[in-house]
């Protein structure tokens, strides 16, 4: 029964990656299926195809009365700075991701981590019972 | 009932951000609502319009005595350091973030979790509990 | 009892480490040992033997849906920025390493954690009971 | 009562920052309070009004065997490198930081966290309540 | 009784530090006491006295079959990059850091961790019990 809890509360980890370009927005949006969405950015970067210019990346997620935010997350540039360490960021879905200077491509990764709501009633949820196990 | 127990220490995570420039500061003050606010600080950066010179940021917050102190976060640099990591930098509010040279602008982003106070009672609480669900 | 439990989830730490170059990949897939094996990233970097020019590693993992996902982890070069701390950046197994652009080395290296997968039956594996103690 | 327990252990985080030049050292080192001090250590930086030369700071703390040693926290230069994130290095008092190289100034930041010590009296400690509460 | 528990998985945290040159290694390897050690690195760094040249630090540690591997952890250049931060790259002894390119000095810095072991007894400890069982 303990193990029942224990596993409700682990996360499971999954790659998340997206790529920002000009007018080509990033979006962090899992289905509403019942499940907690968590996605700890990890790192930006450029490749060689990016233009030596500096590249700002925008969020926009929710603050705590549910209002729209935005926060500039980062700034690169190949010649200088051609990744960042973005240290665990942990964003809320939904959030969005896009360039506010720089044509891209600039590459954001990290982890998509996947827990069961404290408040879940499994009795609510049976027809997903069989991916859960 | 363990449930509930657990509920009131899980922390929800909202985005925050702020841009500091000249005569502009940057506050984390929440209003006083019986919950415990925390602000874990994950990135500063410049963006293509702050001017190529050294930009450091100073904030304000309260030391193991309640006393007022300053300390010198970080430092930036266009050209040579855009963007710098904070790793999680916890501030517990009232702090205020200024820039102490350059003029900016400078982007400070983070998470603003929330938690219910270990030593909440709820029964003062009644009218703020459409808040908590 | 609880001793028992408590040593069910404590992760061993083990070293990683792989050097990527042209057509040659570094993997993360240990062996169907009924463990549950986790990959957390530390570090990239080059050596004085790789080229100064742009170095693009990619990962090759799975998302949220089992599907087979592709993302950019990181860019270095030897001039400009010839180290980077990916901060723990956790993957999942089976996952591909590889260099997207640049002829390499570069190398990666972390910690090869190894928990008991919370499910297990030890019924099931008493043949590897030994290795457990 | 499960409460008093979870309050004892939750550590309270204070801003700590100081500042090292030629002859002028940092210290951590809170009064004897019966509580337990732990300084995360998070960010390292430079001024404009520092020169633009390597600075080098040094930590002076405890090995597992109480003796006194030294070990260099991290290198500095305005023009290469003006913020260094330390990533939460903890260092447990007392310790000293002073500069190895360079005449500052530096800057160091971080969080102060204060814990009750895990085998701590209260009845020992009765003239302190006041401040706990 | 639960205090004596917790007392037992709270580590204790100390400073660690060393110094590699060219045929200077450094080592991580406690004495075996029966207690439970772990290196969590957090910093590398050169200083004034290093050559302006490309610096690998290389660990040699054991991979999760018991055999002897090396990772290369991190490379400086004085000019480019004088620090780096390691993030906590957790190390379990036996280890050996030794320069892979370059004469130093390369420091290394991080903490030195002691946790009694899970699986501990007191009563049946008294000889050192050969290992942990």
């Amino acid at each position: 029964m303990n193990g029942v809890n224990d596993e409700q509360m682990a996360p499971q980890t999954f790659l998340y990656g997206c790529v920002l370009e000009s007018g080509k927005e990033g979006h962090f949006n899992p289905e509403d299926d019942e499940l907690e969405h968590q996605l700890d950015l990890r790192m930006a970067c450029v490749d060689p195809s990016t233009k030596d210019e500096l590249h700002t990346v925008e969020v926009e997620g929710r603050d705590s009365e549910g209002q729209v935010v935005k926060a500039t997350l980062v700034t690169l540039k190949p010649s200088t700075l051609p990744s960042v360490c973005l240290g665990g960021f942990t964003i809320t879905p939904p959030a969005v991701f896009r360039l506010k200077a720089g044509s891209g491509p600039v590459h954001l990764s990290g982890q998509h981590l996947i827990m069961m709501e404290t408040g879940q009633s499994f009795d609510e949820s049976d027809d997903e019972e069989e991916e859960e196990e």
